[in-house]
């Protein structure tokens, strides 16, 4: 069957507008996705309806909230396979996910000149929040170096996880290059060093079927506007044993059990990390998003991707002075391609293709050491998701041939 | 002019809903507020229009979101009278806003031996970020008593802050009791002995009008779901010279200047707090409740809040055996009320309340160590709003008659 991404994008209304006179072509998923009408009908249904605060209420509102809140859990439980809903924690988004890990891990696991192991590929909020906690601890932070192509060097992944690893956090897919890293075979060497795994799944979870158990990820995080939720609702995954090994990041009501003057104690898991009024609305609305991504199937909308950048590869490589980052065997990738063409700065050119209705992104992607890397102080970057049609790509290349064009004329 | 709740509560589509065979009379506004339809809407017309990532895209839809963003900011800024929107962060909730707080300030001014001075009213959010910072920094936490009738003790807030203070953090309006605090008073007294000043305004800024400036805090922080607004967004205002002395919590996109391997630098205020990306829809829903909110005016809605507790009060001490907490003097609070009922556990309570369509709270309201301070394991508790009418009023007073009715006949 073929894949239906004009039907799907009929479910976008955003996406049928004009911008600067032409139909829009939103090619900046990687940033954030577009919403079905369905997932915003759900958040005005709650609101409408069963809005509360959540689980310390005997009210029929507040059961009703607190009974859609924990099945949107159960709904991403299910989604990424985690063994049970004790480990699916909500937060604000990877970022937040990411920065409560490392400050968790910060007193369990680390010691000075302990190492920690990441990679030039990896989007700041996966090395920030690594670099405070190594300055913090005099601990080490090294970095995975990469193949000519942009795939992590295994062989140098094997060489940097040493006796002292203590962490080992690296992305699913890059938000550059849109490289899929081998998650399993990084965990187990990982694991053959007694490291945590923790993982980046913010450009993978949207994409592609993800089960955080077949990858033995000891976390893993991503966010829900990226795939098709609203802003302001993310995940973080944990396996129950190390779940309970670590402490909470924030404190306050609803993660108790005991609060005293000098001391309290917390509640079970996942509601042990799960502090004051959470967004039960994003919650929700994730949820439903993930109900419209299974009724087309993650694999589906993996292989439309790639689909679609094969479709469009050829025709990016006949433009002469256009470079593309990332591999070269597209099925090592997903829908994300990060550019330059010679002589035209990255912003220009995302100015210019919106004047020809085309979104895309320009800039250093929230990824300065892997744009060192690349010997660029930045790049264009489209990146393409389920309702991104074949016209869509070949608009994308007419704009982007009509951009070099119009700065190459006007710098004769 | 009368105040018009029974207007405003047809903005509320969910106010008009037959619960257990009554008419729904949400009483639980301390834990959550409704949300107008216009809020609903800006909601959905932002992510059917302009939805994007912000500040880090040139085309349009980027640029659209970004300046939506900001504006909303700005709209927080001149609803609490900050001096510039450099001193207004978003972030999830008041506990995140308290969490950061904790977190940051660990660093900058407690030293081993100083104290942290808070009350026996506080929120658990506002305790346990305090106390788990005292145990890791071997400081003192002091706590003000209270007065008989659930008055901050000003005469021993005195007492408590000392040469040695560093941090006072109280809440505005007790969420149990309703009592509003000096601030004014006490920032003033934590100033002259050289402590920050911490605000919880959770409760205050839904319900009052709200002037940072007046009340001279360093830091005040709320909510936007306990306002008219979505779940998932809130609000830490700072003073200029305090959040560029503090060091952001959470890293990642967005805050950053350079990225370097071992080290970064942040941008400037307020982005250096915000890592990620935002709850851009959270905060454009907050922005619309404000609007919402100032079109009917603060000291409106303050005033129709006490008036349905003058109008209440009476009719409830006419209960027998009925114990209301807090101030006597009805001036001194806002339209949170905490009461029992002899003999009947206030759980039972609120669940044959909800019988009659009535919602209201039971339980600790995450205020553990006031409950052990009133010598209560619970409480129920009746809160009230802008759309909460007169007739409200009387259905609860009704319900609860008819409660207390039905056990002690169900007891005889």
């Amino acid at each position: 069957m073929t894949f239906q991404s004009e039907k799907w994008k009929k479910d976008f209304p955003i996406l049928n507008q004009v911008v600067n006179d032409e139909p829009l072509v939103y090619l900046d998923n990687a940033a954030t996705s577009q919403k079905p009408e369905v997932v915003l009908d759900a958040l005005k249904t709650y609101y409408l309806t069963n809005n509360a605060n959540v689980h310390r209420g005997v009210h029929t509102l507040a059961e009703r909230a607190t009974s859609q809140y924990e099945n949107a859990r159960e709904t991403v439980r299910r989604f990424i396979n985690a063994r049970e809903t004790a480990e699916v924690l909500f937060t604000r988004g990877t970022t937040t996910s990411l920065n409560w890990l490392a400050q968790s891990l910060e007193d369990t696991v680390i010691e000075p000149g302990d190492e920690i192991v990441i990679s030039y590929m990896e989007h700041h909020s996966n090395i920030i929040p690594w670099q405070q906690l190594a300055k913090r601890k005099q601990a080490k932070l090294n970095y995975i170096e990469l193949t000519e192509d942009g795939h992590l060097d295994m062989e140098n992944a094997r060489k940097q996880m040493t006796e002292k690893t203590k962490i080992v956090s690296l992305t699913h897919v890059s938000n550059v290059m849109g490289v899929v890293n081998p998650i399993r075979e990084l965990a187990d060497l990982a694991h053959s060093k007694n490291a945590v795994m923790v993982v980046d799944g913010a450009q993978a979870v949207p994409h592609m079927p993800v089960d955080v158990e077949a990858l033995d990820a000891d976390f893993y995080a991503f966010s829900g506007h990226k795939m098709l939720g609203p802003t302001g609702i993310g995940v973080l995954y944990g396996k129950r044993n190390w779940l309970e090994r670590i402490e909470p990041i924030e404190f306050g009501g609803e993660m108790i059990d005991f609060v005293g003057l000098q001391d309290s104690t917390w509640k079970e898991l996942p509601w042990k990390f799960e502090a004051g009024t959470p967004n039960i609305s994003g919650a929700i609305g994730l949820a439903k998003a993930i109900d419209y991504l299974e009724t087309i199937g993650m694999d589906a909308i993996m292989s439309h991707e790639q689909e679609v950048v094969k479709y469009l590869m050829p025709k990016l490589e006949k433009i002469e002075g256009l470079t593309i980052y990332g591999p070269k065997n597209l099925n090592d990738r997903t829908g994300v391609i990060a550019f330059n063409i010679e002589g035209i700065h990255p912003h220009d050119l995302a100015t210019a293709m919106d004047m020809e209705g085309v979104a895309v992104r320009a800039g250093h992607h929230c990824t300065q050491p892997l744009m060192n890397y690349l010997s660029q102080p930045a790049t264009a970057r489209a990146s393409f998701y389920l309702y991104n049609t074949f016209s869509d790509a070949d608009k994308f290349v007419e704009a982007l041939i009509a951009t070099k064009e119009f700065f190459l004329n006007g710098l004769d």
